[in-house]
């Protein structure tokens, strides 16, 4: 079969990374027989640069006629704490996410056992940890409408809104998930103040019998940001809202010690998009520095996530896992051992899959 | 002086942790020749037992005509995982809030000696760490209108609403902490989305050039949220948003491995209110087994923000590390050595003073 696949390398890292899960994916398509179709286009500060708009119409074209979006990562430095810069990188990101329908954003939060000693947690609580949060992506406070000022400029408000359609979708999704994983859901809100979370909570309860099997648990945001780190392993599949799972999803990220390796999908209506979750790290920019194994493991989830093809994204899976015992990395994760470069990896990775 | 202490002890635990408190401030004022006048009103669940109101008009009357509020806990195991019941513990803490006009919630962060094992974060990353966590507590999404929903039932909206005012007030209190301490202030928000975290932003560059010798800086809460935990040294003083701040000081409490040391105060325009921010624990209620060192130390909080007596907030903190030193410490940190009962510590703690 043939699959078109929409590449938004993006800024900073983001070009070279993506460059090493294309010979990854390249690799995984010879070798089972399915055929790839790529396409460039600009995402991000460098499309501001080049075309003044950081999601332009026809990368949105693009993706739209595509099967999956590869997406490096997006952001520069002259656009930090400048919030007020009329145009931005993150204003495509959330276009992106509006146009695309993308409504579910999974975060894989899992430890690898040689990076578990990165872990700002104590290694029993954390090694071992394995979860999937599921962030709703396209509502809530992010795109609820009116936001803006009172005409004297004095005062400033955001609407938080969620229908019990957009509530019903994320929260059958993590139902799903759990189903496939230890069968265990937490729903996270902030029921006891939020007419939103009141919502969220209402719907959940009335899915609940569709899904005998599985345990569902409610939690209160601030209880979940204790538990994340206090006791992760008592998650198996989390979901949350927006704003929430913006910020428990970095807090999730940070604890398995292992961010340059974490993946995500973005599941959308039009079509789905895969991205590490890292940023685009511009530091490193063009140095041929950057880890490039969260991209790769993005290409992976594409496989399961956009293609239901498993065997191949196991096997990407096992590249990665291969290369990290036998100590193929980059520099962030070498520990004073001998580092490798982004395309050394991506060659190991690609190499050890034909 | 005379003062006058509405104390409000609430539910589970609350009576107890109370009790030890103010046998300390009683050391504490006979020792230095102050006059306290205590009285005792209803707060919580038990207030909604016996008048049908977590928070009743006469503890409201109390609390206006009182210099400082002694608060226990609140909360109720019946009340659990029914955000839709009529009246609700929280209800009343919202309404003393409001009503108090408590603006400001302050939580220092700090780490004992010899309870850092207990932090589930590794030893040197939180050895040391001594921050000032403040929440903004009055406005936000907590207080915004329109709340609710459609008539259809199938639309929630929840809205979020600063004014520069409101914004000021606090920024300007986490300015004035940051020059008492460390000089470092960090200034969470989201203004990469909200419109109402712009204005915060706006409002804090403004105030900024007042304090010369204040470090400022501004930082998106899904960064602040991995900070705390990968780097927690670094905060001296944060400021940010009603809800931002539930999560992040919930987050950070975790952190020290004190939880149960932990005091807070809340800041208002007609009194002030001093708390552990434990929560009622109701499993231990009347067992004697509670730890009262995170009350008695709101207490030290009280002396020091609400009178500005220094010297008594710092024997209650002197007692209470000596407290540590010896022993003499309830079972949730005996760590398996000799546990005193919560009356005994509070004992203990009294006679140091005295
Ligand atoms: C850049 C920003 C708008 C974005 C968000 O808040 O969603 C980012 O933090 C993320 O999580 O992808
Ligand atoms: C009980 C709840 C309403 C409250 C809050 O969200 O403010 C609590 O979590 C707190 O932090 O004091």
């Amino acid at each position: 079969m043939k699959y078109k696949i929409a590449v938004l390398a993006g800024d900073g890292i983001g070009p070279e990374i993506v460059a090493q899960a294309r010979k990854v994916t390249d690799a995984v398509v010879q070798k089972f027989g399915h055929e790839f179709e790529y396409t460039e286009a600009l995402v991000g500060a460098v499309a501001i640069d080049e075309v003044g708009n950081p999601y332009p119409d026809e990368t949105h074209e693009l993706c739209m006629n595509s099967d999956a979006v590869l997406f490096g990562a997006i952001g520069h430095p002259r656009f930090d704490n400048d919030p007020s810069a009329k145009v931005r990188p993150e204003q495509g990101l959330l276009a992106m996410r509006k146009k695309l329908g993308l409504y579910a954003n999974l975060r894989p939060v899992n430890t690898f056992k040689s990076l578990i000693h990165k872990s700002p947690l104590k290694t029993e609580l954390v090694d071992g940890a394995d979860f999937m949060c599921i962030r709703e992506l396209t509502g809530g406070i992010y795109f609820g409408r009116p936001q803006g000022r009172t005409e004297d400029g004095q005062t400033a408000y955001d609407t938080c809104v969620y229908s019990a359609d957009e509530i019903e979708r994320i929260v059958r999704l993590g139902f799903e998930y759990a189903g496939k994983r230890r069968k265990k859901l937490t729903i996270v809100d902030k029921a006891n103040v939020l007419a939103t979370s009141r919502l969220w909570r209402e719907v959940s309860q009335r899915i609940e019998p569709e899904f005998p099997e599985i345990e569902v648990e409610y939690m209160f945001v601030d209880n979940a940001a204790m538990q994340l780190i206090t006791w992760p392993k008592r998650f198996d599949v989390m979901v949350t809202e927006n704003m929430f799972g913006d910020i428990l999803t970095d807090e999730a990220s940070v604890i398995s010690g292992s961010m340059g390796m974490l993946p995500s999908a973005s599941i959308g209506v039009h079509t789905s998009v895969f991205e590490p979750i890292h940023g685009s790290y511009p530091q490193a920019a063009g140095k041929n520095i950057a880890n490039p194994c969260a991209t790769v493991l993005s290409a992976a989830m594409m496989f399961e996530y956009a293609f239901g093809l498993m065997k191949e994204g196991a096997l990407i899976r096992e590249a990665v896992d291969k290369a990290l015992e036998a100590g193929i990395v980059t520099e962030d994760i070498a520990d004073g051992k001998k580092a490798y470069s982004t395309s050394e990896v991506g060659d190991w990775l690609a190499n050890y899959i034909q």
